[in-house]
């Protein structure tokens, strides 16, 4: 368990639950299979996601096993996006582990992401009614097709600013978005409280995913684990770079459309990306997200999970940017 | 629309009204996506799945409008699988038409089956019972995991019938039975019925892929459009193959130990299980579960698509073995 929930100790005790529930949902008859889900399960990721569906869940009546059975599912669905995404990236690591696609193969790396993306549904089936489980696979769709127009949009130095917006809406704020609606849904939250953690998600995850682009080009391997200039490297054009091209400099984009791009190309884009104040810029919208959260927070009803929201998204987002 | 149903127009009328259907779910801001579908969704596939939900639910009360939403389901996922196996398998063609993974990258066919599955739990999440949600993320899962089975015992010469069984009865015949009870149980047909349909579809469906798994041995590629020895070269050892390997014949294990399989060895491969009665007791198995399939079917009621079933399951599985 992230030592982030030791200060929390009741969502602490639920998130144990649910890593028990999905060790429990990874059973199978091939013990290669069991593992290797096994494995992902108990990879010390975060778990914010699960944790926000505690958290809404508490502003209704908190039933714990269905709460628990709604949060692997986000859980289980992040892991399935995760897999996939190392067999797109050829990721080695994935959290200082070796991804699955490199210690068993880019063909099983598929077919256990498919294989979650079941599991998801099948947990969901036996617990969520049956609008939630159309909220889910909306929500699950709109994350297939963020994640589908950054691969359609890499290495296009026309890219806008609004489909920047549209993908990572997609691919990070979505499920953010419906971790904390779900929770809050389906324990019997009115409509107007339910779509207003819907849009607390979304804010949250708008700014998480543009703090995390722009760290691709702070280099902060130490604290974050990420690599400079990745992003770059393999065409995807995040906000910073973005605003960068907003002037149309053509020394930026030479270097751009270069054929490939060197280790001393990726350094320049970084440094005139910095100069055409695209990190600037960044970090200013994502400012604007993080209050509009804030705002969308503080509306909350009372509620000792309020607070503890705050405690989170500030931690979440207060990261060195 | 496939030839074979211009025989059946009522069935026929039904089989456009699902690929309307598709195409209307296939509709996406993103064109690349939305054509990249419908070129799928119009490849001409044969549609067997789809057309046994519709003959099953002429057992029951018929609702078009459910039975074509369950039938695109059906449909859908299958297609989805079929991207991923593409993916899997590194195929340039399918159907005589190039593939999503040769046409648009790997990645790009990796998350178009994401896509898939997601946009199959959103039309079932629109249409059917919660019942139903899960009996279909079940079969499901169970489909995955006998695509990882079969991936798991890959190159494996103590592969057992056993083996071979559950991962044919996980890859296909699930799927078989998924649409044929489907379209039972939501049609309101009783559980004893419905029940009869999944076993149809359970023999019809492991018939079916032990007949197309011997037609890798004796070479159709003109009639089926089947490579010789394709599963051989790729490891995927099937019911030929491990009926001939029961008796431990040393020189059949030498060939398939070897490091590389050249096609002289793929040649040789393929004659020795002909001449260790291979291909004779595979088919005298598919004779088995075809025969299974034809008791049932005759025990189910008096209904005028009890008649069509037969003729379809007949075509299907009475390919040149």
């Amino acid at each position: 368990m992230h030592i982030i929930w030791n200060r929390y100790p009741d969502i602490k005790l639920e998130l144990e639950a649910i890593i028990d529930l999905m060790d429990e949902n990874a059973k199978c008859k091939d013990k290669i299979i069991e593992n290797s889900i096994k494995e992902l399960v108990h990879a010390n990721g975060k778990m914010i996601r699960p944790a926000f569906t505690i958290i809404a869940a508490h502003f209704g009546d908190y039933e714990s096993e269905k709460v628990r059975a709604l949060s692997a599912v986000v859980e289980l669905f992040h892991m399935a996006t995760l897999v996939h995404d190392d067999v797109i990236d050829d990721a080695k690591l994935r959290r200082g582990r070796e991804t699955i696609q490199s210690k068993y193969g880019k063909e099983y790396a598929v077919y256990i992401g498919d294989y979650l993306f079941c599991i998801c549904f099948k947990i969901l089936a036996q617990t969520a009614s049956l609008q939630s489980i159309q909220m889910d696979s909306r929500a699950m769709s709109r994350i297939c097709l963020g994640e589908i127009e950054q691969l359609n949009s890499r290495f296009d130095t026309d890219v806008s600013l609004k489909n920047y917006l549209r993908r990572i809406a997609g691919k990070t704020a979505e499920l953010f978005s419906l971790s904390l609606y779900i929770g809050a849904a389906e324990s019997g939250c009115n409509m107007r409280l339910s779509k207003r953690f819907h849009r607390i998600g979304h804010h949250v995850g708008m700014a998480f995913q543009i703090i995390d682009d722009i760290l691709d080009y702070k280099g902060d391997e130490k604290t974050v684990g990420k690599d400079q200039g990745k992003d770059i490297r393999e065409g995807v054009y995040n906000l910073p770079l973005i605003y960068a091209l907003e002037k149309k400099p053509q020394d930026l984009i030479n270097l751009l459309e270069k054929e490939a791009y060197e280790d001393a190309d990726v350094e320049q884009i970084i440094q005139l990306v910095k100069n055409y104040e695209g990190i600037e810029k960044a970090q200013n919208l994502a400012k604007k997200y993080t209050d509009k959260a804030y705002k969308e927070i503080h509306k909350l009803p009372d509620n000792p999970y309020k607070e503890i929201l705050l405690e989170i998204v500030t931690m979440l987002l207060e990261r060195s940017y």
